[in-house]
């Protein structure tokens, strides 16, 4: 069965490719193998987009793994005859700890500091903090319970929505946001793109929101209304820090550069901390797959999940 | 008996004043009070140096209060016989939080997407993470504390030292550092500036740690030398993130700036979630001096500590 992957040292962690599997290594850099056409199982490189093309040519395709959370760019090219697996949980400390930073970067005042730096200005002046203040979780997937965490820690207090309300869980449902976003300092979004998301945040949530209040987006860019946010940012009623946007890439000259918000570069999946949890499910995923046994993280296509991913 | 406090909205906080103290407000900002012959109690203005002049001209002083945890610059200005009060536990959520931003910044790189904001280029890159990552903490008073929750709450390992080691905290002693640092990703100074720290962290010590090594700086500039650390900024061996340099306010043309490090201009104790916390603190004060009763957070002078200040 032939198998294209992303990282060559797995052979190695892994003591050797399982029986049964002839891997190939292709990670998004460089030229991908010619002939695809009997690739059976392909984890994606990882980087939002690079190896979603060869998709097409893959005809006898049985199983497809992604490194992200959100698969909708990848559903639209495969068949429903192809199991298709998601990162769930890779990204959640490292996404989670981006979205502790941001909210810390605007609470803090970073960006000013950094500005200052440059014009090698000393003046200190008292800043907003994150202890005390009120969180709003719009979202409460992995990652919003990693945010969670850290936000505890930090003593701000947290309050969980979810599409579905889970009183046992004191997760409250997303109809119920106009009676909490009036107390929130900040409201934090992870929201996957899905049809029922695009567009949930609009310019009727963003005035819920008391003066002042912190808008950050972790999840996807086209959960939240950018003209709406950006009518907001703009009489400076409230603040914004964005690791998601819509459009991405955003282009040079777009408003939002130059809104007041934070805005990093779709950059919260992405770090060091990443690897080895990524590393570690791949490898799971390629004995499974050898073995004929369910793969994990299953999200669409013929197989079911039969059970949660190794946690780290 | 006189008191001067720098805070008006503590008289209705407190439903008036407490009987038999005579309180005027001086909060820094305009003319001091002509004659302060007759001050019994001085709560100083916050903000690193101001009110500390008036200190030689209060014959009658029985007590001060700073709102610093730091007393190295009041201690100087006041007689044997005057009790000092700091201001332990006000900062601790404050510069944990701030010490924890610096950390998220270098390693989730928050100036480089705020310069490249600036530019308006979207260009994003994988960066190291804060999660699995080993944090040394040089310093474990309050503040340490704090900051040790936040950074477990974000999936790091951390490494307890103070001056003098305390195994059944699992605290070890500074002499232990030369076989704790070789394998620390980050290390953090918490430490006050008292004689025996002043220096504490020079070329020595900084030659110990790997390659790529963070150090940050959240207690006092001087107990690390400036001149070292540029040493290792310049040739790129370590990274750095500090809050507290040597000397303050850093000169515009001073080499620092443009080292790669990450400098704020001490504000890691000047934000929102301090003020509750030092309203509280003086507000006891008050009562205490008003009653005759033992002052807390006593740091020097005739009284000495009766108890812990509340906690938040």
């Amino acid at each position: 069965m032939r198998v294209l992957v992303p990282w060559a040292q797995l052979e190695e962690q892994m003591g050797g490719w399982p029986d049964g599997l002839q891997v190939e290594v292709y990670d998004g850099t460089g030229a991908p193998p010619e002939d695809v056409s009997d690739v059976e199982l392909y984890v994606l490189p990882y980087g939002r987009s690079v190896g979603r093309d060869l998709l097409p040519r893959m005809p006898a395709l049985r199983a497809v793994q992604s490194l992200s959370a959100g698969v909708e760019k990848v559903l639209p090219l495969i068949g429903p005859n192809v199991t298709l697996c998601n990162g769930r949980g890779l990204h959640d400390a490292s996404a989670a700890e981006h979205g502790l930073g941001l909210i810390l970067a605007a609470q803090r005042e970073l960006p000013r500091w950094v500005r200052d730096q440059d014009a090698g200005r000393w003046a200190p002046e008292h800043t907003r903090s994150l202890a005390d203040s009120r969180v709003v979780l719009v979202g409460y997937g992995s990652i919003g319970a990693a945010l969670e965490q850290r936000l505890l820690a930090c003593e701000a207090e947290v309050v969980r929505v979810a599409s579905k309300a889970d009183p046992g869980r004191a997760v409250h449902g997303v109809d119920e946001l106009p009676s909490l976003l009036p107390t929130a300092d900040i409201v934090v979004l992870t929201l996957p793109e899905t049809p029922g998301t695009i567009g949930l945040v609009g310019a009727e949530t963003l005035a819920l929101l008391p003066d002042d209040a912190l808008v950050v987006n972790i999840g996807r860019g086209r959960t939240l209304d950018t003209e709406a946010l950006l009518a907001e940012l703009t009489t400076g009623r409230l603040r914004a820090a964005l690791d998601v946007v819509d459009p991405e890439p955003l282009p040079s000259d777009h408003p939002l550069w130059t809104s007041g918000a934070i805005v990093t570069p779709h950059v919260g999946g992405g770090a060091a901390t990443f690897y080895p949890r990524a590393e570690r499910l791949v490898a799971e995923q390629l004995r499974r797959f050898a073995d004929g046994r369910p793969l994990l993280n299953v999200v669409s296509g013929p197989e079911l999940p039969q059970e949660a991913a190794p946690s780290s």
